[in-house]
């Protein structure tokens, strides 16, 4: 086993999958077929830092207590059905590259099902505890309503199976985005009936995500927005899109499902502006409409840079504003302007996430959610394992930094004492709205130019780095 | 006068001021020098789209009625103080070059009169109403902010008495970005000395805008933001900035001024970035502090398109919540990354922003501030009026274009049809928060498939092409 | 037929199209259906500029000579089959919206055929002399490259028969990005297999583009280029597409085809990193190849923007290098970061790229390919037709202002005054390289601090924008 | 001392400089200042990642063997007169915050030279061997050229004198960007006496450099390039701008200059558009002008991400054509569309830049130059410490980690791998330009269907951050 020594991580990569595979275009040696983990064992697989098996956690050890909680516990990873069983990997100029081995090319019940089945094997290999779906891609559209609920209810019971006790959706949506009807929106449609059918594909789903023990629903109004204000009626739009919310909101109540229900904004794709582009933009619909005390907030990564803030920024909008619900925990590229859903590999980034969440106390009932994808040409299974195990790394090394860092006290105390000057009674009348103008004025004649200090930026950063 | 005629555009040039110019670096040649119109007479010179006198009005002919009201009423033109008087081509890598043959290089008191009566002839030869200041643009700064006050005092003064019958203020605001006082913030800095001194210097400015008879009060946040979340604690500077505008808010009321206050959104620059992002995320600040009925909002198109938007979506946004309440007039580079404070030159633009400002049923007591500055290279007293005159000459043909939309009525109608499923008994149940889930999922399948027309994008741009 | 007047454009359309159609969701009133032209006299449907019939050129007159040219040369406008005739509306979130009544729902040799025929109707409809395609978008695949082969040679042989005598290719190029062999590059690939392949395509879809009498062939190296440069050896890629594209230029000369081979700049999508990033990149590879004499370039408008650059700067930028070939007249939306291929509808715009084609003497062999979609929200068969019409507008309008800028003379004569100083016999010194930095530090020395004229920016602006 | 030992960065700060400072506001303990080293041990402070004193490294040790070179010889860092010793903290929205002790408010003679003498201070303290500098930094401008030059040659005296044996310029440079008469550029200005004058600097700003032994010198455009196309000749600038460069290099050869001639690309800021784009557009210039023998580029990673690309593809474009020269190390925040200049923070980043500069055997003779700037809001002496310090550790930890990858062997392994199907005889011959179309399409035939693995891209990915 001499090669491996010397390549440990690329040779040790032919072994990890029952599947046929290729070490750069050559079928693995035989002799190299037995050296390294069955993704069976990824779940007690923590092997620490300086593991050069690709099939192992370095950084994420589920039991481990860190800043006093499971690191399972801070994470509460999830699973999303789509990119990684859905995911075929064509782009606007390519076909479908992945022809995973348990698919038979047809959008079948009884294909729905083996697919089904794989999902949970992979769950159980990686060892998390939670998935998301869509209602359409678990179970295949039918020819009406009626049927297509039916095949969703035969899934959903499979789903629940093979759940057993332990694996929940972190939550369950509906796809209102992909169906030729819902071009012009779902509920923000200039079609009243498309208005009433994408209502009864919300309600659908949320029962079936309530019957699997969802503990939240999402909304992503991929569709919710305009191509052009040229033909559109915003106004009226939005005006509809509340009706809808309130209408969810009614119909959660209703079933006695206590999950949380979620939106996710995003800026834009496939619309040229969609309306819930960032945190602070749905803040501002749901205040309006009354429906802030109804829903929170999915912020997904990818999506923040793409409304032009960084994702530190949109999650401590959501957080300080009572809104962080869950994390869509991905990545873009920052030269790039649409959505490649990457699995965050930046450790800086995760740093920066995960401060929030420890902020936040957590993000019970949610958790984060893999809303990646593989890159369109990586086309092997161990593929599907080295993205979510990159992912689920970088974020649990995320926390153990953050937790160098609250340890360590500094970062915490320098901002503290920036705005040590309010922390007197004069400092706090004014928090509490109680110097009025003239006050103020006969203060600032009193005290003359104000002594304005160093913003540390660049020692802030010191000690941020020296965290990682 | 024959070359006159052969490039009448250019050589008309030499002779529009009283300044010493240059056609091409050379000396106006004599015999061409009376050629032109005088700046002195711009009022009253609309000459029609087909003048090629540079000094002449195409489109914009105040008296003329359009759609019901004067396009003078419809547009309430003001000239920015700072950019026209107080502008001198700096960019960060670039010195000053701009030297008004008014200016002796000092910033002295009688140096800020003459500055004064500059504006004053200026804004009178443009033929315009309005003009817009900071406090420190008309005043200079002295040792005690006792004696700046007293300054802006004497400042006033005379520019109440050139503004004779005719001329006020569209609005006033407090420079709060400037000073080295105000790198962390005014309202939202760290420094409660820095708080107090911007609430008094806040207090002051609105009184003089009050004294001139100003119809608005501006608050543009240019240092509330942060350059990084690691040193900053955004929701006690959030909380601070609400106190702030609360207190500016109580102050308007007790000193009896019934202009409107106004804040102007832009995402980032200075700061990496502002905490009044975008229209949205203002509104969402003003209506969680409860501020949503003392403020409306000034938006900046290129502003609007820093921060990822149109600027007729931002213009739109503000317009269907009533928060619409003025427009800086200027336009940015789609290709540039930072605020270039162009005056506005695209037709079609135009015709987008009045389309808002019709719908909004003008602007007033709001206008259009000419937030915009002559490029650094642009180095002739005339190129100060023939940037103001292409500024208002875009949005008045905007205007004119508005109006022919508006008479052939097939934009509005291809609108009104998109919608009109809605139109209906079951629609206005729907928009009045009447039908629940299980009425809809019922309608849903009663009715199948809905049946979804084109969206007819194409023909909605060549009505409104065709109408430029 | 009142409400005809009342709403000329809107009614009109609903008779424009011999397929069932909607006006807002319902069938078009009998009595409307009369109204207006047939696409089929679209050819002579030239009605000036205040015309209301949608179905009718308003600005392009295909016989009217305009600064010495007939319009049809200068613009020399082409259909794109791929986007007018296989675009179906999918995007990565929507599945098809577009089923036109000639589609089966099939990819099969017979439906190419009835394809190819509706392309030709189309483009005798709309009265174009030219159109551009892929090999793969007018064939069908087969399993082998043979009878993939002998599919194009069918297909060619028909286009062929319905070319007519007037009728020939702007362009054929090879689809070297859809199938998934390709998904690391074509030329570019790790696999000489593949590389082995796309030479065989190109190879072929130049034979075929030869036959049909095509004045040019395209390289769109969409996947040549990287998603990482971890897993990327560049300099080895960038050999490798050079040794393709000399082979592409020797088979060229060895059939004889006189055509001009254009390369397509794109920065990014799909790839992260295309390598035909720019006019400027490209020209770069070339040059460094020693393939310069070879290849000119096809400028797409959309993918200027998306570098970073103006249209115009890339038109100017391949015009002053001789490389000016052909364009891909279409727009994007300067807030979207992809690709979105819309119609050029800019006034301005326009105007600039006729001023780049116009300073060119024209594009002849090259053209305009309208390398543009419907939204895909639009799915009415005419809003093909007012897609085309309203691109085909908006140039002729512009190829309109460009001769007005011409006649009036004023800017030209504003830049060439600007360089005159350069217009001396030491400037001609100076441009010959003749002088050395010595010469130049004594005549600095002895000029003293020159003097530097406005660049009359707004002037220049208020010119054009005249002519508009 | 308690306090340091539970918050040590924090506190520790209050004493690492001579000069007053505050610790959020509030003068420092004097019981704490004397808890830490002094600025002037710098050079030999490398205390390993776990030290908590800010002014020591944590990972640059100069005399370290890393990869079979010395630290030092990797990195040759430079420090940057213009922002460590000219930059004030002014920005287009504020005036300057940072009033160094050393500094009298003046720019006199006297001044520079007091300036001089504290750069040295500063160099020596941090521990550096290199400089760079502008002429206009170093020494104020006079009223004729001749008595700015010998204010010039004042300064170089003293710097000589100062750098004494060890210290040189990593490179000089000519400042043509700042004084008003290069606002329309300065090769490229359409005013010849302002190209003879920008020739005059350069002859002397490199003479000076030579003086003090600099190893290469270098050119940035910055006004270089067009605010609109409307008033440009661009074909004419750019002639224009390569006789320039044809005459410095001819310059260089006279006197005796050993040392590179460097271009530094950057795509805009402060023109609408600068020529020297990027590296490839500067490649395709000096090859279309035989420039290409003459000179190299300086990669500036703020300005690659400011051209869409990222740091690592710019320095790999110059790279592998043989251009890499010298590295201005900063970065950018890639939500931000201007020049911020940061010092790089960035793990990942730094590891990047430092693989390509491995690849490229080191940079020498050039280096790395800290062309980065403290935040406006930074205003302690220490901080320009901080920011150093910082700057410096995030590159040797880039290198470490490079060192890391190499002896691990995997990454480079992994891309070896994907190209090995050209290490064969035929890929040979096709790299070598000997396969034609024919033989590649038999080949094609022969083969069939080419096999296309797996990119392995987050396999590359896990590995690289493995390194980290």
């Amino acid at each position: 086993m001499r090669a491996a020594r010397v390549l440990p991580w690329f040779l040790c990569l032919c072994v990890v999958s029952r599947y046929p595979i290729h070490c750069g275009a050559q079928t693995c040696p035989a002799d190299l077929q037995t050296e390294c983990g069955d993704p069976s064992s990824m779940s007690e697989n923590f092997n620490g830092p300086k593991s050069k098996n690709p099939m192992s956690y370095r950084w994420y050890n589920a039991e481990e207590e860190i800043l006093g909680k499971k690191m399972k516990d801070w994470m509460r990873f999830s699973v999303a059905f789509w990119h990684t069983f859905r995911g075929t990997g064509a782009d606007p100029f390519g076909a479908p590259t992945k022809l995973w081995p348990w698919e038979d090319g047809t959008n079948s019940l009884a294909m729905a099902k083996r697919r089904m089945r794989a999902n949970f094997e992979f769950i159980n290999k990686l060892g998390v505890d939670r998935w998301c779906f869509h209602d359409r891609d678990i179970a295949p559209d039918a020819k009406t309503l009626a049927e297509t609920n039916a095949n969703l209810d035969e899934l959903a019971a499979l789903a629940k199976e093979l759940q057993g006790s332990k694996i929940r959706p972190l939550w369950g949506t509906a796809q209102l985005f992909m169906h030729p009807r819902y071009m012009h929106g779902a509920a923000t449609s200039p079609e009243v009936g498309v208005y009433a059918y994408a209502a009864a594909q919300v309600k659908k789903a949320m029962e079936v995500t309530h019957f699997l023990g969802g503990e939240n629903f999402v909304f992503w109004g991929g569709r919710e927005g305009y191509q052009t204000l040229l033909n559109t009626d915003m106004k009226r739009e939005l005006d509809h899109m509340a009706a809808f919310l309130r209408g969810a909101a009614d119909w959660k109540k209703k079933i006695g499902f206590n999950g949380t229900l979620l939106i996710e904004p995003k800026p834009q794709e496939p619309t040229k502006h969609q309306y819930d582009w960032d945190a602070a933009t749905t803040m501002s619909f749901l205040q309006k409409y009354g429906l802030i005390d109804e829903f929170k907030l999915n912020i997904e990564c990818n999506h923040a840079t793409l409304s032009g803030h960084s994702c530190h920024h949109e999650l401590e909008t959501a957080r300080i504003n009572g809104l962080l619900g869950n994390i869509d925990a991905n990545t873009g590229d920052p030269q790039i302007g649409w959505d490649t859903d990457q699995f965050l590999t930046d450790i800086g980034e995760a740093t920066l996430v995960m401060l929030s969440v420890v902020r936040n106390g957590g993000l019970a009932p949610g958790g984060f959610n893999f809303d990646a994808k593989l890159r369109r040409e990586s086309t092997d299974v161990e593929d599907l394992f080295l993205a979510h195990i990159s992912g689920m790394d970088t974020l649990a090394r995320g926390l153990r930094n953050v937790a160098k860092l609250i340890e360590d006290g500094s970062l915490g105390e320098l901002v503290k004492r920036r705005y040590h000057s309010f922390d007197t009674e004069f400092g706090a009348q004014i928090e509490g709205g109680k110097v009025d103008f003239e006050t103020l004025e006969k203060k600032a004649m009193e005290w003359g130019e104000p002594v304005v200090p160093s913003g540390k930026q660049e020692l802030a950063e010191i000690i941020f780095q020296s965290a990682l």
